[in-house]
């Protein structure tokens, strides 16, 4: 003990990190999920993130801890973006990167990602994205079908070389949607009715189509990830409860799909029960852990309820900064230790039982349920 | 201090144990409330209460703490399942258990409980059951009058021996029920409808009709208890959160019955905010406990928050194992006297009233609300 | 270290204190949200406020914290009202009272209450008492017109005398009300149906009428709070999530006014993430410490979870009794100071940070979002 310190991590869910260097405002606007700027007379780095970026990031560029934030940004321009994200993320740990590609962005591709952090990228598709750039390459006479057609083919296509699929109909609509699948006649009538009205590059927000996306990605079997919780003012956070898709769980069952429900907080509890009622549901730490710093340990404590240890798994949610991939890491792994070197000193764990399940939910239940391959000793 | 390690209990809430010997596989489906089995790749034994009872179980079969599952289930088998309900009954320290009868099951009947664990049974008789029970006894011509007349004889003659009736409206239906008494109308249509429809056995799911119990206990003025948030698969969660039934428990308040918010888990401080608000509400610690394990401090903690200390009472949920009644006992009765050892330690609490409020959770409010005399010292 | 346990407060939401002296009863009614007795066989004392009150309070009155409630009200009286509430206010090291002139009761105004607690008092204006007492002013012919134009200049000049205004839109309807501002004419026919049928003294609960205070407040940029979350049985705690808020957040926000979301547990969490999401948006520990007592450390570590900390505000919400200032303000000082030094002491925060956001939280916001002006060493 403590039991998970220097495992190696798989992150299924990620994304990619900024190519070029980032001026002091685009590098806080990656602290927070507001798409304003601070509130006057306070800053995004007065958080709790902001707090554990400035711990553990500085002395990877050879700066001491808790340095102010201007120094650490003029450390990061003089070594530059790529000396930076290499640095980073090499030192987060990290040893396979389950990457989102659907965000926008000069972001690094999975395959940079891989190679600045000495580790193995695999692809998470994201169908609304996936959809967008769909209906940006049909042709007008009968674009319903072709739509329709060509969405059919992308996501065929995208299960034999993607590891799973990830759906944001939490921000695009919410997740009290219908939970039955749309009957073929719906999804072709507001396919039409989407395209007609529709501009290039315009987003999916209609509720049937979105249900389409997210029945087409169940039928393939592979894993399906779910944006539950707190995210961007997009959403309304009420309507992103985890427990809102209770009745879609139980409809999409049958198809042999795994749920995996992300972030969840501050409804992680209720995607707990989820994962504790129901075979094919999983929960992840992602964002809640980031974004709660010095917390990280109290949320984690709550996901460590109710949901079975191997139906945890371990996320960075890191989007823009490879700093978010070192953080994410750390406090998961400080956080881990700590409840389980707690629990083995007064005897409610085993020391053996703590070192298995950290193994599981850092690394080993994403390389089950995404099928990911042995790895290396704890996989 | 610790204020509560060696207080006897009275478990409010809690049911029989199976009489037979039990194969890996049943004893596993007791651990969790998920009606299928474990993931492909997990075991319900990975789980906060699967740890639970490998770490206080296994020494009272005279192995050790922390053996694997396969090793403890071959001594059980090797005792039987008779010596076994013995050793873990009377080990749990409990000196009343108040026993839902309604469970289906080839389980042991209150006196047998009581005599295997040397304690004392009470009932609570668990209205959909009883109202079922009824059904299957009637005879078809005028069913219905029959019907309801057999059903109000029934309560009046429970609440005779009984100390307490149970509601479990929130599996059947939800909490967000109509929260006014059906007019009897609508109950006598509704027993027709149902009873129309009803093969010997058949559940009740009717919301007039679960309503209709839910006011023919109130109206005996016993202490009502309601099953609220996380049990199994068959509720919504969301649909179990105790406030949902803030309007009920203001329209039952003149009937003098007092309302017993089982569970609640995520939502017990809801509960606690009604306990706090209304007089006649009381909260429960239950299955939260039992399932939440190493983390059932934090979890008793949130608990009491707002809830006054006389509004607060100790079960198990105890279902088919023995072994439930040990770990629920020992979970609540470390979880209680760790926090009030450390309240005690920063002076926010006095040690005599540290005392005094383990005593009323763990038996005196019990014994207060269900009248069921002075008991021992505690009591 | 601990950083903020020296520091005065401004204590940004609260109201006047008791002028008589209390009897048993009326004492013990402060201690709690329920309207009602006690329970039979209970007691308000026996809660976390109870118990904190008897850990603070006594050694201002020369007695031994947690000595009986009957001795320290008897000392209570012996000293008399005045004197026990200037020792108490004194002992609170509250520098600013932000006071919400809006509760009944025979209660100290802004200007005793500074006097008393050797402090300065700022007027927080309480909607719905402002129209009511418009509404008591004005006469019969053409009232609705009368009203409203005599509560528009009521509104501006508060305006102009006080630093903010409150509504408790929450217990009066919940704070699921249409988000959008309501048109005039719906106002004026709102108007005139509630003139109508009021009483003198009656009361505000009409939808359209609330909304159009919190229009006209939010007009004048002037901070707003709103009271979310828990309180007396009046509400719907269900529905005094702040989350609800969302969409009047969004459309509120470019009339340049602070929203202030008080208390709000156990949704808290939710007002945190409504402070990160969105600039305007503030919250506020309140009620939550005072009533949570020994977990107030707990609760205030949630509330540092998301919400940036430019954004947390201290207040006590003491109403009638001067324990509650004392009991607002060691609990917040020693929970704030037992989160901090951990964190300090585990490198997760620097210690110049903690001393910062400690002066930020407890006087600091308040002063910048109020403007108070500098205030002391802390401002």
């Amino acid at each position: 003990m403590p039991p998970s310190v220097a495992s190696p991590l798989v992150d299924h869910h990620c994304h990619g990190v900024a190519r070029a260097d980032l001026g002091p405002e685009d590098f806080a606007s990656f602290l927070t999920e507001s798409d304003a700027p601070a509130a006057p007379g306070t800053t995004f780095f007065d958080t709790q993130l902001g707090f554990a970026v400035r711990r553990w990031c500085p002395p990877l560029l050879d700066l001491p801890a808790h340095c102010p934030p201007a120094r650490y940004l003029a450390r990061r321009r003089e070594l530059g973006a790529r000396e930076v994200n290499g640095r980073l993320l090499r030192a987060a740990g990290i040893t396979d990167y389950l990457v989102d590609t659907g965000l926008p962005g000069d972001l690094t591709t999975p395959q940079e990602l891989a190679a600045a952090g000495a580790a193995t990228a695999h692809e998470i598709v994201r169908l609304e994205a996936l959809a967008e750039r769909v209906a940006d390459g049909v042709d007008p006479p009968d674009a319903a079908e072709g739509f329709l057609h060509g969405l059919a083919t992308a996501v065929q296509d995208a299960a034999r070389t993607a590891v799973g699929f990830k759906s944001v109909v939490a921000y695009r609509y919410g997740l009290d949607f219908d939970p039955a699948p749309p009957d073929p006649a719906e999804v072709r009538a507001a396919a039409a009715r989407w395209l007609d009205r529709r501009t290039p590059g315009g987003r999916l927000a209609d509720p049937v189509l979105l249900r389409h996306l997210l029945w087409s990605a169940a039928r393939t079997a592979l894993p399906l990830q779910l944006h539950t919780g707190f995210g961007d003012p997009d959403l309304r956070l009420d309507r992103c409860d985890p427990l809102l898709l209770t009745d879609f769980v139980r409809a999409v069952r049958p198809t042999g799909c795994s749920l995996v429900l992300l972030h969840g907080y501050p409804y992680h509890r209720g995607a707990g029960y989820l994962a504790h009622a129901f075979p094919h549901v999983y929960t992840d730490v992602g964002l809640s852990l980031t974004h709660t710093g010095a917390r990280a340990e109290a949320v984690l404590g709550e996901m460590l309820e109710l949901a079975p240890f191997g139906k945890i798994m371990f996320s960075s949610d890191a989007y823009g900064l490879p700093e978010l991939y070192v953080v994410g890491a750390q406090l998961f792994r400080r956080a881990l230790a700590r409840l389980l070197t707690g629990w083995v000193d007064d005897g409610s764990w085993s020391p053996d039982d703590a070192r298995r399940i950290a193994g599981l939910i850092g690394a080993g239940n994403a390389r089950r349920v995404y099928r990911l391959g042995a790895g290396g000793a704890d996989g």
